[in-house]
């Protein structure tokens, strides 16, 4: 079969297509064919990463497809199902093996295109709004980066599963639209107005509840003094830098404030198992509805997957890339 | 009654005794006739607090007694019922008032000594160990502080309810000396040793899954290199400081560290009744049982307020000073 693979690590020129056998699925495994494949930006960090060493991987994390062989115990999931999901790598390929605790049962509303769109950055919106921000029924959360893929599936889920406010940063205006027109109450031009201020301005003073930090260090005061009391500050990101140069603890406990790194990608299979289960059981259907919809930026056939990195590397998109199977 | 209020502001010199009225419970509320009252932190602090208005109020947050007058529908709670609390101010009193829905009745097996050393610091203990800590079975846990109130009440319920492995620093060979008896394993003079070594080398690199923080900026790295992954870090003090000059992100992010600012003494009204009946179901019978001790440091008599005041200040206790009503 086709796949993309690396011949070192390093920039976009080191991406090589390569004809390998078929994986074989295993006890608890499905063997996929897919039909498309998102692009993540753990993708491109693997790309890059010095420390990898040969048998370099097949790129990819999140795929849709067709099952093509079932070698678990669950019979929802025989050959011939739709299904979209997480994998650990081999995404960027024609056949892909994924546990089959982790794969969601793609319903027929929604095309290949729109699965692979899904998985990534829906399920870490939905574990770091619930699972670690804890976001309850009408309350306020701030979500940066809200043109990007996590930040795009954040505000739906927040405002469809919750009825939160929501104040969304961005850069630009055409990501400003796309937030307000997603369900955020509140845009700012981070680049034209300081949003604590803002922030500050509309709540009254008392501040947001949860916040979804992609950006780290740069923030850091503004991020603070956003925060109400009991804020959960989940911290999923670093675009802005990872070192801050100091940090009041007394205000950290004064508002009661938990801070939360997260990375989805070193999770625990069992912990992705579980996550993708509650999210095919409370977020799924409302695809079905189009109450949620994955925002797709731009889809490009197999053989262009070096112009997908190149897309996502110079921060061009607003939602996903996708690579799309010819098969 | 007689009760002790303050001149003005300051220190130890402006604590007086005064002569009020006794105070009326309102629907809802406990009248206890006080019989013991615990000094805390807390009560040394409100005195030094120069942004406090006349009229100055009566100090001290726990207290045992025997209610008096039972002002709300819980039958339980008729007088001549033995109990202990919390309550807002005013413990330093012969009489207080006490919201019914935060007292916790006080086995028979316990004096009133021992039930006046239990409240702050078992509750704040539970709190930031199971709230906020979500201490899970045999997990490992750092407690600073050890021979502190609150440290010597973590390391009892961290052993009893969870049977946890306890790593516990002390600056005195005779708190190492308590921490081991009430069932610390590994217990660090932090005078002698850095306790991030020791606990890497014990756990063979893998660190702690919950920290009691009471330190803050000085332990600010040593604490961080301490945690395993997936780690609750609790703040709840900070004896080292509260600014931390260059904090690193990434490390919050690549252990999905969560780090959790708190304090009890301004919670709502309504979380202070939920821990307290929680903790009287869980861990008051274990009192009754001997399993759990208040860790007592020395009795005083009323008049001699100022007295447990200064033995406070200069850090001399191990475990909770008392001062006793006689009445």
């Amino acid at each position: 079969m086709k796949a993309w693979s690396i011949e070192k690590p390093g920039s976009r020129e080191v991406l090589k297509q390569i004809d390998v056998d078929k994986p074989e699925p295993q006890t608890g495994e499905l063997l996929i064919k897919v039909k498309a494949a998102g692009i993540n930006r753990t993708d491109t960090l693997t790309r890059q990463n010095a420390a990898l060493k040969k048998p370099y991987p097949i790129l990819g994390v999140e795929v849709s497809g067709v099952v093509d062989s079932n070698q678990s115990t669950d019979s929802k999931l025989n050959a011939g199902t739709r299904v979209c999901g997480l994998v650990n790598h081999g995404g960027y390929g024609e056949y892909v093996v994924m546990r089959a605790d982790r794969a969601m049962i793609l319903p027929d509303e929604l095309s290949f295109k729109e699965g692979a769109a899904i998985p990534e950055v829906f399920l870490t919106a939905y574990q770091t709004i619930y699972w670690l921000g804890e976001l309850k029924n009408e309350e306020k959360i701030l979500i940066h980066a809200a043109g990007s893929g996590v930040g795009t599936a954040a505000i739906q889920l927040a405002k469809q599963l919750s009825q939160a406010t929501i104040f969304a940063t961005a850069g630009k205006p055409e990501k400003q639209e796309m937030a307000r027109k997603l369900g955020a109450s509140v845009t700012i031009n981070y680049k034209e107005e300081s949003f604590d201020e803002r922030i500050n301005d509309v709540t009254k003073g008392t501040g947001v509840d949860v916040i979804l930090d992609f950006v780290g260090a740069s923030y850091w005061p503004m991020n603070l003094a956003s925060c109400a009391a009991d804020a959960r500050w989940v911290l999923i990101g670093m675009l802005g830098g990872s070192e801050v140069e100091r940090v009041s603890l007394s205000e950290l406990m004064r508002k009661r404030i938990a801070l939360k790194g997260t990375l989805l990608t070193p999770r625990s299979d069992e912990y992705k198992a579980s996550l993708s289960r509650e999210f095919m059981q409370i977020a799924m259907p409302l695809f079905k509805e189009k109450k949620l919809q994955p925002i797709i930026h731009t889809v490009l056939p197999f053989e262009k997957l070096p112009e997908a990195h190149r897309i996502m590397e110079n921060d061009e998109n607003i939602g996903k890339i996708i690579i799309k199977m010819n098969q």
